[in-house]
């Protein structure tokens, strides 16, 4: 299978703006079940073959929100070069009762102890929880607990921004009848 | 009437991130004709009493999705302070059909030669116009051109969450029954 148009681009992003950790942070865009727009800041944590990978506490809103509708946008701004990836797709949930390919237990390896806390903690977005125990560091256990989620986000479209230049250059790469196409498109 | 409890939490966040630029860009979702979201980069160009301003161009996607739906929800991640807003809200729309309150002219005025350019080029998102001629600077005009337009975001929901701190604060801001409440929640 040859890489899709826009890899090479994105992945040339991802290392010119590596000294910045921040450059893994991408605003992830759903509805809700009214319909409603919702966004959220998310980090990237590599590629499953063409799908973008992020982490996701199986409490919160956006999972309730896939579970409804699973188009989703990603939009990512690179602040060192300068440039805009707009992402949309189709988001894939994995979690305790859809845990295919060892999606979820790979992700947990790879996941550092301190961002593994937060799936030991008290559900997201409820009322604070006053017990000072309730965030209290735990050892985490191998296997994920069930809070813990994987969403990929599997692309259809791509629009890339160069801000440098006057004009700007910006091309938009999208996925129909089982191939990719590419076509420059003005600013 | 009294300032809404976010507005000095948000002030702060943009005084102590004004050394980059890039604080002032924000990402802006809202759903498209077929319920889809679309999301992607804006700049703040300062606030209209509790509404945050944003300058955009008439014959983008956006401006459509705004005319049939009016729902968004921006994310707003400042770097330097490690802290999130998700402010979510209805969008009204001010182009040559509806002007009031001299709003577009205001905003024009506040915009750099530069930026005022691309108001003069060709539709965005149309296969790239290889005229050269079509993107070269033109003298701007006391008035906007009609591709001119501002978006307002009034907020009736805004999420606020500071990275900093193990675990992280949270705290809800809702708008209810002429209201702002304020509730901390779990991260």
């Amino acid at each position: 299978m040859t890489l899709a148009p826009w890899r090479p681009v994105l992945a040339r992003a991802l290392h010119r703006n590596r000294a910045r950790v921040y450059c893994r942070y991408l605003q992830l865009a759903t509805t809700d079940v009214h319909g409603k727009p919702s966004n959220r800041t998310v980090v990237f944590r590599g590629f499953v073959g063409e799908a973008l990978q992020i982490v996701t506490d199986g409490r919160s809103e956006k999972v309730q929100q896939v579970q409804a509708t699973p188009w989703a946008e990603a939009c990512w701004y690179f602040t060192i070069t300068r440039e805009q990836f707009r992402i949309a797709g189709q988001l894939t949930l994995f979690n305790s009762d859809n845990d295919g390919e060892n999606i979820r237990p790979n992700a947990w390896q790879a996941l550092s102890a301190k961002a593994r806390q937060q799936f030991y903690w008290p559900p997201p977005g409820q009322p604070r929880d006053r017990e000072t125990t309730s965030f209290t560091p735990v050892d985490s256990t191998e296997q994920p607990p069930d809070s813990f989620n994987v969403l990929l986000l599997t692309p259809d479209r791509v629009d890339h921004l160069a801000l440098r230049g006057q004009p700007q250059d910006r091309c938009i790469y999208e996925y129909t009848k089982g191939a990719w196409t590419t076509q420059a498109v003005n600013p």
